[in-house]
């Protein structure tokens, strides 16, 4: 009554990211002499053996029960692995563990799970947020969602509390039943698990010991033949200050689509998310204004015999929302666009081989990657990231 | 030839605990004025999605060959694990790791398993040392055992170094064979694995280095029909100094004894533990009095159509020996008690739905709770703890 | 098509080390008094419930796909256990984790597995490289390749990142098909995964970042009915300092044979290993002179009805090549021998029983041992290292 499953993916994968010394070449120094100030560019690069570079590589335990009278309990638990060094076995169910009671209403599941609003970021995306060739807005709100600190930290294996961008923890889901005609839709709430003081005056003096961690968010959609689109909109607290009243939220709405034309299939997404702190008092001076991160993405997906060409273009845009300020240079919002292309061969329906690369072009200050080194940077800051390039080449087999 | 079993079990739960500040409300000043001066009562609460709420959620790997001639081989690798959060996997096998051979002779069983001691206070407990429903011999038990410091932490990982009052590791078992007309019995040594210096004066200056993590205990029952009865003792090695010549031990006795009548099934426990310190030379003044924990344990379960409901009362009390002191106020033993109510539903064999209530009520000065947030104190150390309340709504899925 | 498969092996095992302090019994002090100086001999011991005294414990996942056209796909996570204390679980996968794919021109093989060089220190061993047994060549070895400071400590679980010797991560292997007539054959890289910096000026002044880590190295060998015999070469990346321009490697040789004449099989191996620094630029007095490790191994087992007799002898001398100096005293090159004498009893192919003895003996400031506590010095280091003895008495299961 439990099936074993799993994913062992391993590539040789490689990264190469470039940041470049915007100043002046040269500039006179304190004597009006003109001296060499500009540094050039720096590429960080390394070459890696490397893990989930098609599917994420994992190992997990599931089964169902029938409980008559169309009542089902069943459970998941998948544990993230690091085949490539086998530093990360199955310490974790990180990716999911679940326990559910399903029936003529639905489905009720509790536990750890995949947030609604990270869905359509991966489910539109042609290479489905693995490897070189995830969309920028996943990267992007990867980070944006990040808790500042996390409460505990447990390297080197997954840490389920740095984030609820793609899974929140402690969560009751609940899923609308299948047979309704194509719509689809669920509901997750996330218990942030924080003690309360009562009366409130005896709450210790500590940020992100009341609200952080809460998830709340849902996810509606309808796939029929071809056609397979999901609104969704999630609210993550990422942190919160008792004493200062003020709780910072991201919120995040994205819409997804794809079309299956049969020689070609089609993905698009928009996504908006909105880094705010909300104040119990408002400041006099308004506070701090609200962080904007717009994304854009578009992918298409070729059948071509045992093989599949995949290839996406994915945009991101960072607004600060601060007002003009004719006295700082350079400062427009960040953006940045990213390519990525693709080919999978299927040696069966469990093993395929694949290869993709891409390359990822940051402006006025972005510094999203394709993975591997970050961007280089010294202790007085005066580089500024540009394009990240990286390739794929790799073997998933699943079990 | 490999049974892979488990346990996911997950619930909403509850938890809320009061201390209060018994200092007088107003108290006169240095000058003599009646100043405000009792800080009332603090809540500390906390709602979660727990697990192991009914049943110590699980994955397990299990089997037994047989080789002939009535012997036998058998493993046992099993972990405790977090499915409500997802950061405990498979990481460690804490609840029990053993291999044995078994034969006409009873079974020999080697590794990490349950002490004698522990197994009275959850067999003879209706809700099976899980949940809000635990009872206080376990709860107090549980931290009169602990190891003053691990030696390595392993958080968030269960450590199982901490103390040996649920299992021990390092451990040699015998258990009597299963066909002694309802007797049964086994006994267990752990090893404390520490290194010995010779001669002694090479060895290090260090607390807990020579004896700390040994274990000896044994277990004797009897079990027929619907009575079962046993009793267990069992000595703890939980601190020790070369140099001062000390061992602290917990010595533990306890008898417990259950009666299935049909309609309802009736349980009870006596325990009584020991804190002792062992000094190679008496001080002068006779060196620091034994603590005593004393418990008692009633509980009942009624089975009504598929469901269990349960309850039980407990009480434990410390006595810390000190002689009668006029100049100190409400040096009275510290004790508590406890309630708890539940019921189980059982929609199969492997799947339950639960409920369950309990509320411990402390007094001069002890601060057992429920589970949860542990109770309020300042640095001044002016509140006491009172009444602890929670709650658990669940379901187990075994599979 | 998942294979789950395991070894619980438990012991109970003594370890007891002895260091003398060399220096003279009396001494004139500062006034020409004789005093009394040598603190005579220390042994330092301990008797432990241990696991792996036959087996490695462990518990792994393994299968294999048929892709047709003589090509398969298939995979294999192993993970190292602890089941005397329950300690480690399967948190890791640091025994093996591989991904393969293998057809008519042989297997090419992705993640982390044994080094080629490592093969014949095992398989040419009575023991195993197992428990008290275990032969100098790997005990001396396993620590000549460890690296410096490994990247990140996950004790108390597995580190992959602490040495290469045994396994390495990140690899790529290749392996000759099966048919070749009994030639068998593999070679393996791994990956140093490290970031490049480029121009190489903005390289951290950090060691160990650039190169550490990396591993090359084959093995060839024939085995034909009762011989087998092969040669191995692998060179090991242990330390890297990029702005001193040095390279600091283990380069291993060694050559294994075993023939097997029915009543007994005998089993001999050469290892010779080089511990040495490349530097960019030769420093003016040449540097530090290579470290040699030469070992010798000779085994035999003798089956005799469902049991096995093994013995073994090894010899190991490390030569530092340090130019003769006559006003150092006791400048001879360390050294060490071990013999090892153990009996395995089947009770089935899966269960075993057995016992093993052995001592080490060393000189001229080796410090090997046959497990256990290290040796005893103090902070003025007189001890020197003599014998270390340590017995395993326990039992086997395979599932």
């Amino acid at each position: 009554s439990v099936t074993l499953f799993g994913v062992v993916d391993a590539s040789i994968s490689g990264y190469s990211s470039t940041a470049r010394d915007e100043r002046a070449t040269v500039f006179p120094n304190a004597f009006g002499i003109p001296v060499y100030l500009n540094q050039g560019s720096v590429k960080t690069s390394r070459r890696e053996l490397a893990n989930s570079g098609y599917n994420s590589s994992r190992i997990g335990f599931r089964g169902t029960e029938d409980l008559g009278g169309g009542l089902a309990a069943s459970f998941w638990l998948e544990a993230p692995i690091s085949n490539d060094n086998g530093q990360e076995g199955i310490a974790t169910f990180a990716r999911r563990s679940t326990v559910s009671l399903s029936g003529g209403f639905g489905e009720i599941r509790l536990g750890r799970d995949y947030t609604p609003t990270f869905w359509n970021d991966t489910v539109f995306d042609p290479f489905g947020t693995n490897g070189v060739g995830t969309n920028l807005i996943s990267t992007a709100n990867g980070q944006f969602g990040a808790f500042g600190t996390p409460a505990a930290s447990t390297a080197p294996f997954t840490n389920v509390g740095s984030s609820n961008y793609v899974r929140a923890s402690n969560t009751i889901g609940y899923f609308l039943p299948p047979n309704l005609g194509g719509f689809y839709g669920q509901f997750q709430y996330g218990f942030a698990e924080k003690t309360k003081y009562s009366s409130g005056i005896f709450t210790p003096d500590v940020a992100n010991s009341q609200r952080q961690g809460r998830y709340i968010g849902g996810r509606f959609g309808y796939a029929n033949g071809p056609l397979d689109v999901a609104l969704a909109y999630g609210s993550s607290t990422v942190g919160d200050q008792y004493y200062a009243g003020t709780t910072t939220k991201v919120n995040t709405l994205n819409l997804g689509a794809s079309y299956d034309f049969g020689p070609v299939k089609l993905f698009g997404e928009l996504s908006k998310a909105k880094n705010k702190i909300d104040y119990e008092v408002t400041p006099f001076l308004g506070g701090r204004p609200d962080i904007d991160l717009t994304g854009y993405l578009l992918g298409v997906t070729v059948p071509v015999g045992a093989g599949l060409i995949r290839a996406s273009w994915s945009h991101v845009k960072y607004d600060t929302n601060q007002p003009y300020n004719p006295f700082v240079v350079n400062n427009a919002d960040p953006k940045a666009n990213k390519i990525a292309l693709g080919y999978v061969h299927n040696l069966s329906k469990r093993t395929a081989l694949y290869a993709t690369i891409a390359r990822v072009s940051n402006k006025n200050g972005a510094s999203l990657t394709v993975g591997g080194p970050a961007f280089y940077n010294n202790a007085a800051g005066v580089f500024t990231p540009k394009s990240s390039t990286g390739y794929d080449f790799g073997i998933r087999h699943a079990f």
